[in-house]
C-alpha cells in the first residue's frame, strides 16, 4: 500500500488533508509538531484526528522553536485579534514563525525518505491564509526541486518524493465543503492561536476569524461554537 | 556588525568556515545540532572552537533524529570501515542521514531571520566528500532559492539571507592549509564517525580516511594522530 507521509496541525486544513489523502487510497502517516506554539491544544486534536483516520502510525515530534522565537506564536508576544479580512491577508503578521515549513517539510521528507513514502500532504493555503511567505505556490514549487536534489532517491531519480498541497487554491469554505463530503468531523479539530481557558477558541485571532469565513460560505454552523 | 549564522559540527570543515567568516568580519552565531549521533563527542568539539573564536552567542539545539532513523549515524548500523577513497565518493553511503542539511539549514535560516543575520555559512564539500546529495552546488543553489522564497526578509525583498559555502570547491588539503594560515587548531576538532574508548578517532571510517588525505596533501601531521 502507499504511504504518505502528512503535516497534521490538528487545525481545519490538515484535518481535510488527512480525509483527501485516504480517499486517494495513502496508508497515513501524520506528523504533528511540539514547537512550543502557545496553542498546544492541537495537539490533542491532531490526535484524535489520526485516531478517527486509522492511521497506520503518528509521530509526534519535538522542536523546540521557542529557543528560536521570533514569532507571536512562540514568544510572550501578544496574538494580533480583531483583524479586518484585508488586513489579515495584507501582510506577514508576527504569527509568522521564521522557517517553520522549512523546518516541518524538512523533517517530514526525513521520514518519508526513510519509510519509503513517496508522497508528503501539506496544507497550506494561498487564499484564505495570513500571509506566510512559505505558504504560497511558489514556495511549495522551490521546495519541490529541493526535494529532488537533497534526498538518496531524489540522486538516484528513482522514485521521487512528492510534496502535494491540494488545498492551495481552495477557499476556506471549499476546504471545509471537501472535508464534509469525505465525512471529516470538524469538531475534533482547533484551530485557535490563543485559546481562553479550557481550551476554547478565542474567536478573534486571524486563525478564528479565516475559520468562521469558511463555514459561512459553506453555510453551515462551526461545531466548535 | 554583520552577523553570521554558522553551521558549526565540531569537524574540521566547519572549524575552518568560523576562521573564514570571522576574518570576513562577521560576528559569529555558530549552531550545533545534538541529533542523536554516534559521535556526540564532535558536540564538545565545537563548544570548545566557539569559545576560542569568541563567538556572540553557541547555540546547541537538540533535534531526535534517532526518531525517524535511517542512517548509521543514528541507529545501531555499522559505520563502514576501511573503504578506499573510490568507493567512498562513488555512491551514497550508510551514514547518509536523510534530508539533514535540510532540516539544519531550516533551523539556521530560523535563527538567521529572528536575530537579522544575512548570512549563513555551510561546510559542505563536493571535492574530498562522502556522496551526500545534499552536499552538492546544485542542492545549495536549491536552498538560496528557496530562502528567497521562505521568509519575511526573502519575500519583503530586502536584505535577503545568502546561503555560503566557501569550501565547496576545495580539497580537504586545501581547506587545511586555508584554515592553519588563519590560525585554526585542528588539535580541538573531531571528525571520526565511530570514536573508539575516551573518544579517540577510529581511523577507519570514511571521515577518518578523508581527513587523514587532507593532512597527507596538506604536507603536515594531523595533530590529533
Amino acid at each position: 500500500m502507499k504511504k504518505a507521509v502528512i503535516l497534521l496541525s490538528g487545525g481545519l486544513d490538515s484535518s481535510t488533508l488527512m480525509a483527501i489523502a485516504k480517499q486517494e487510497g495513502y496508508e497515513l502517516y501524520p506528523i504533528t509538531f511540539r514547537y512550543g506554539q502557545k496553542h498546544k491544544k492541537e495537539i490533542n486534536s491532531a490526535k484524535k484526528i489520526a485516531s478517527v483516520f486509522k492511521a497506520k502510525k503518528h509521530m509526534i515530534f519535538d522542536i523546540d522553536l521557542k529557543k528560536i522565537g521570533g514569532s507571536s506564536l512562540t514568544t510572550e508576544a501578544p496574538v494580533p485579534k480583531q483583524r479586518k479580512l484585508k488586513e489579515i491577508s495584507g501582510s506577514i503578521p508576527s504569527t509568522y514563525v521564521p522557517a517553520r515549513n522549512t523546518i516541518f517539510l524538512g523533517i517530514a521528507l526525513a521520514w518519508a525518505e526513510t519509510i519509503g513514502s513517496r508522497a508528503i500532504f501539506i496544507g497550506v493555503n494561498s487564499i484564505d491564509w495570513s500571509g506566510y511567505p512559505d505558504c504560497r505556490p511558489e514556495y511549495i514549487k522551490a521546495f519541490q526541486h529541493l526535494t529532488d536534489l537533497a534526498t538518496k532517491t531524489g540522486a538516484e531519480k528513482i522514485n521521487k518524493i512528492k510534496i502535494l498541497a491540494p488545498l492551495i487554491n481552495m477557499t476556506k469554505g471549499e476546504i471545509i465543503k471537501k472535508g464534509l463530503s469525505l465525512g471529516v468531523d470538524y469538531s475534533i479539530t482547533h484551530s485557535c492561536y490563543d485559546p481562553i481557558k479550557d481550551g476554547k477558541p478565542c474567536g478573534m485571532c486571524d486563525s478564528c476569524i479565516l475559520r468562521k469565513k469558511g463555514f459561512a460560505e459553506a453555510g453551515i454552523k462551526d461545531p466548535l461554537t
